[in-house]
């Protein structure tokens, strides 16, 4: 059987990473979510291996340790991790994997995944991502200028990545991911061996 | 603006390519058709530049001097061709081009143009290729047998293809083309000026 695709979906904050894929949960069922390791506490109603894997500081610190994590940061006084051997597992047994995960981490995961088809979600355009960024509260002027030279400089990272996906609309966009992984399973590599059996089989009979 | 893309649809003979091309038509009537040239007559109905550019001998004789086509092939006494002129003009225009063509053709197209999307068409096996290859007449076993060699030798050219898609069910792999379109769309390449762009303007303002 053929492994599953490493898929990497990231983007400058305030593009609106969390909204596209949940949607594109909803559309592709057959996608699997990797499942990140954290050492904040269980929020009510989250779930062991579905919303997080729980772990102690300690537990934590050896994953990292043992290299057992692709990318870890460090966010308000917890980890936040993504464990290798659920990804691993879930390629190898022919499923696809989706990471959603900021634009840092993303470069440390293709240090430990090379092969996985990294794409970056663009906002339409700079007043779009500024009210998007505006929209989240009561930040000053300060503020906002800032997260907004962030982004763009997050932005610049684009050339690290296979693909850029405009978030014009959250339908087109996923339209887009989805399109993005059926041509990534259409690529010739992945049916040499397919051509192969058939040469061989006709110059059998 | 940006150009449009090339899409170069192949695969070996009875695979089931016309077929595919034209429900691809129909879903995505942003395409536009590759217009071929030929020598043979006008038939019924036929129009020029919208099913052929009918040309005389000389004329065609006249284009192949002048390097004016992609790929070019002599077929029951007549020529057929690919206009350059017209993908050239066509892609200039920020459209896509599809070009429907036999594989060795295709290969010859990819020498002139190395930036098109070469796309193999596969049956989904080996009985399904003999089932369309003898559905089509009366041949004796030696026919089909031979013709069967001439796919399977068709689809070692495989590897000089970026995408394969399994024609199993035709709108599964109209599907999958589409896909393959869009993904190409989505190339980080494609997208690197826009950021440039972005960039400036925030450090403008």
């Amino acid at each position: 059987m053929d492994k599953g695709l490493l898929i990497v979906l990231s983007g400058p904050s305030g593009v609106g990473k969390g909204t596209v894929c949940s949607v594109l949960r909803n559309k592709m069922p057959e996608l699997i979510y990797s499942v990140s390791a954290t050492t904040r506490l269980p929020r009510q109603g989250e779930v062991e291996g579905v919303n997080y894997f729980f772990k102690s500081k300690e537990q934590f610190q050896d994953m990292i340790a043992r290299d057992a994590l692709l990318e870890h940061a460090e966010y308000v006084g917890n980890y936040y991790g993504t464990p290798r051997d659920f990804v691993e597992r879930t390629l190898a047994s022919g499923k696809d994997v989706i990471l959603e995960i900021e634009v840092q981490g993303a470069l440390k995961v293709k240090q430990k995944f090379p092969d996985g088809i990294f794409v970056f979600l663009l906002p339409p355009s700079l007043d779009e991502l500024k009210q998007r960024i505006t929209g989240r509260g009561t930040e000053s002027l300060d503020t906002i200028n800032n997260r907004m030279s962030v982004a763009v400089e997050e932005m610049n990272l684009l050339r690290h990545y296979d693909y850029a996906v405009l978030n014009d609309e959250i339908d087109a966009a996923c339209d887009r991911i989805r399109s993005i992984i059926i041509a990534e399973h259409c690529r010739r590599e992945r049916f040499l061996p397919y051509v192969t059996g058939m040469k061989a089989a006709i110059e059998k009979a």
